[in-house]
């Protein structure tokens, strides 16, 4: 059997590495050398141009199934170049969760609550949207945007045509009300073809500048909250037909009720506690949906994990002399990503911890991931 | 940090997946084709002589340190072509645990409990040693025994010169009493170079037609039982010099007190449980401490788990057609080997399940290992 994943970075390496330990032969197409520098220990990786047919083509030629990594790796284009192979997500999946605002419209049509949000294609429309909702608003760009980039919080009228300008496409901006939340989570989805879905437990996330710091399970939400993620998740994979991963981030309000902040069609930041804390990853879980095989059980076998984001701290080639301090705080597992080039805020690698409790979790995984400097 | 694995099979393969995961390259030397089958997916494997000198000295140049997958892999000749290079476990070390006499006299020396036994250069002093011990005794061959081959049971004196003819080489034979034993265990050692020791808990093992079937955490022994296995362990480890990893495994009397069996100076079988089970998997464990790095927490990071082997069922070709249906049982964690080739008892690949108690993993593990036909 052999699966193959466009892109090679953190998330293909863990999903390579979970298809690996079930005997299952990967490859993967890459666009540059760069952007293979996590699977740089996989045989099987081309680099290539991936938007072209012919390389498509051959790439998926012998494949059982192909998947990607990124919800932006040209997925449809495989689908096109090479019919006979499965490609997941689909080409109408990915159609909807690329794009603000068919997100927004499908979540609505299926009756899932989230923030009050309208699409503007002018920035007079815009204008008008806000002025309906109040301020503060979240303005976001129709496509790309992730990790606080693509998008600006507008406190004053004045700021929203820079915010236009610099946002808007040939389809204009989604526009959000700003959701005073309390705390994010997030759940992930694993659905089968078949229609087999498996589900994790609620994760309860923290960000720092946008970005994700840390990932806490069991969550510590009440139980409707739980229930209401939940539901909410399942639902929305449904919603987009997602096959293999559906990611849903949601917004937990101070009455507890929750609203879908987005969707990431693929193993997801906020999973990778799964490796250590779940009897089955959301890796293998993913490789099992795309190649129709029985899902796993996505429990928990561990009282608790947190999981910590270990960032860039510089532009510069990576460090790679700080391992052996980070391997010091006991019960930490350390994942390094195999990225040569440092960025700032880039995820470079990540520290899961396992304990009887959240808290004791949490102290073993921030001590690790405050000693890797990389 | 370059991490050099003389050998292939499914030790080397789940060492080098652990030494991925911690951002550490990793190559692989295989004498042969087939016996890098376990290493297929990786980049760097060379196929080649590996009892020649330059060859050696190729595969080293550039790692911070090489290990071996089997006592029986020519670690000291690597130590000889390339003596710029750390080699773990040392051939001081191997010289010690390839032999079943040295190893008997180094445990002997240590202080450390074990079977009455005899080192017999020709036949008359096996017959001698035989005669003062009393029926049964085992004789093995002193070299390159394992899962029941290279030994005999010896019931009836009639016999021992038969044995003597299988098993005997240049040097003899080793003869011991027959240990009426009631169970087995195993305790896997990490040992770094600095002499930091990290100790997993004690496995209960459970052997079939002499090769290991299933292991059990905890292991339900006593107290005291427990604790002289954890003893003895640690003891031999120093007692042989190991560095890596030190498989000891162990007969349990019907008092509760443990003799040393047998050691591996390498990731072991009975280990293969601690990839989901213990907070540092013994394959990490064994990279950290050969690559001087600090050693992990060796505990249980869930309540209790179980693993059972899958062995080749014919000599055929490998069969693929059956990870779906080991699939389905809830909760089982399947690892298959990669090999091309099945053979009758072949070892192919295992099945791990974590879960409140011993016995709820094991019907897991085992209704997923008996779904699996390879």
């Amino acid at each position: 059997m052999t699966l193959g994943i466009l892109g090679g970075g953190q998330l293909g390496r863990m999903t390579a590495l979970a298809a690996v330990r079930l005997g299952i032969d990967v490859r993967v197409l890459a666009e540059s050398e760069a952007a293979a520098d996590g699977v740089r220990w996989l045989r099987d990786v081309t680099i290539g141009d991936w938007t072209d047919a012919d390389v498509l083509r051959r790439f998926a030629d012998g494949c059982d199934a192909v998947t990607v990594e990124s919800e932006w790796a040209p997925a449809d284009r495989l689908a096109d170049a090479a019919p006979g192979v499965a490609v997941w997500p689909s080409p109408a999946t990915l159609h909807v969760v690329r794009d603000e605002v068919r997100q927004r419209v499908q979540l609505c049509n299926a009756g899932l609550p989230g923030p009050d949000w309208g699409a503007c294609s002018t920035a007079e429309s815009l204008r008008e949207r806000t002025g309906e909702m109040g301020l503060p608003v979240v303005v976001k760009r129709r496509r790309g945007s992730y990790d606080g980039y693509g998008n600006a919080t507008i406190r004053d009228d004045a700021n929203l045509d820079a915010a236009w300008t610099a946002l808007a496409d040939a389809d204009g901006v989604l526009v959000e009300a700003f959701v005073p939340f309390v705390a994010e989570a997030s759940v992930i989805v694993a659905r089968s073809a078949a229609g087999e879905t498996a589900v994790y437990p609620v994760f309860r996330t923290e960000q720092r500048d946008h970005r994700c710091h840390a990932v806490t399970v069991p969550s510590g939400f009440s139980a409707e909250t739980e229930a209401e993620a939940l539901r909410v998740a399942v639902e929305a994979a449904e919603a987009v037909g997602a096959v293999g991963l559906l990611a849903v981030e949601v917004f937990v309000m101070a009455d507890g009720s929750v609203l879908v902040n987005e969707l990431a069609p693929r193993p997801h930041n906020t999973g990778h506690l799964t490796i250590e804390a779940c009897h089955t990853s959301q890796f293998e879980n993913h490789v099992r949906a795309v190649l129709g095989l029985p899902l796993g059980d996505a429990s928990l076998r561990v009282p608790a994990a947190v999981m910590v984001n270990v960032l860039g701290q510089t532009d510069s080639p990576a460090r790679t002399d700080t391992l052996a301090d980070a391997l010091v705080p006991n019960g930490a597992s350390v994942h390094l990503y195999g990225k040569r080039e440092s960025r700032r805020a880039r995820k470079m690698g990540h520290v899961t911890a396992t304990a009887a409790t959240p808290d004791a979790a949490r102290r073993i995984a921030e001590a690790a991931a405050a000693r890797l400097v990389l």
